[in-house]
């Protein structure tokens, strides 16, 4: 595995967004669900809006050479269970497709981890589509077990 | 099923939180991991002013003939994926020990499910515990399915 020398993490910005949606929709189960087109949808702006202005969210983007290469979702919630303690979420993890296996995904879940560990989180956390074969293998290399089932309704 | 005629939700205050822990701790996973004791460690206290001072963070106590008999906590969380939807996350799931058999978890979960689509989610989420045999079978009637793993790391 090339690890990618200079890769860097930061909050992402607005000017970010439309590479986001766009590596969203570049995804087996993204395309179908994803409207990446310019102009760009006002609902993501306003979603990407709630998400910066939100101290528990943050969207977070690596980037290498100057490219967006990847990103994630990290959302910091305080719950009473676990003596009160703060749980770490993440959600929507990408890696741009020109740039897998180069370890982008695995650092960047560890910067989650390191993150979650720096806001006082017990615990991080995340639920993986069944139909991505991989991804169960990838998190549980990180340390993640599946302990549990991730239940979804639609609306 | 007796359905309990009186059932009524409301936002938990700071004086539910000692009962709210002692139902937690009184639960075979949760007394391994709760500190049900007076005075309550402060550490609920400050996780409960989190939550209520979050609008994105719900904690939501099901009450009936003036007792707290069950209470969930829902959080509203804004993403770029789903076209810029928001998710509503459900947490904490609990009905008193005497209480059960009554609907009273089904009353809350729906009453969680019409609160996130007011809100404007266009999904409801949430992580059972694979040892708790019978939960996946009550979400399922619900409407939920089972398509992710849910993937935990405990720090």
């Amino acid at each position: 595995m090339n690890q990618k020398p200079d890769l860097t993490f930061r909050l992402a910005t607005e000017s970010d967004v439309e590479t986001i949606v766009f590596m969203l929709a570049d995804d087996p189960l993204g395309k179908k669900r994803e409207r990446a087109e310019l102009p760009l949808p006002r609902s993501y702006v306003d979603a990407f809006l709630a998400i910066d202005s939100d101290p528990n969210n943050e969207l977070v983007v690596a980037q290498s050479e100057g490219k967006l290469v990847g990103f994630l979702q990290l959302t910091l919630i305080p719950y009473l269970t676990y003596q009160g303690g703060w749980r770490a979420l993440v959600e929507g993890v990408r890696v741009a497709p020109g740039c897998r296996g180069q370890g982008i995904g695995k650092s960047l879940l560890q910067w989650a981890i390191i993150r979650a560990k720096e806001k006082g989180c017990h615990l991080i956390q995340l639920t993986t589509d069944k139909t991505r074969e991989d991804a169960k293998i990838f998190y549980e290399n990180l340390g993640f077990k599946a302990t549990h089932e991730g239940m979804k309704l639609h609306f």
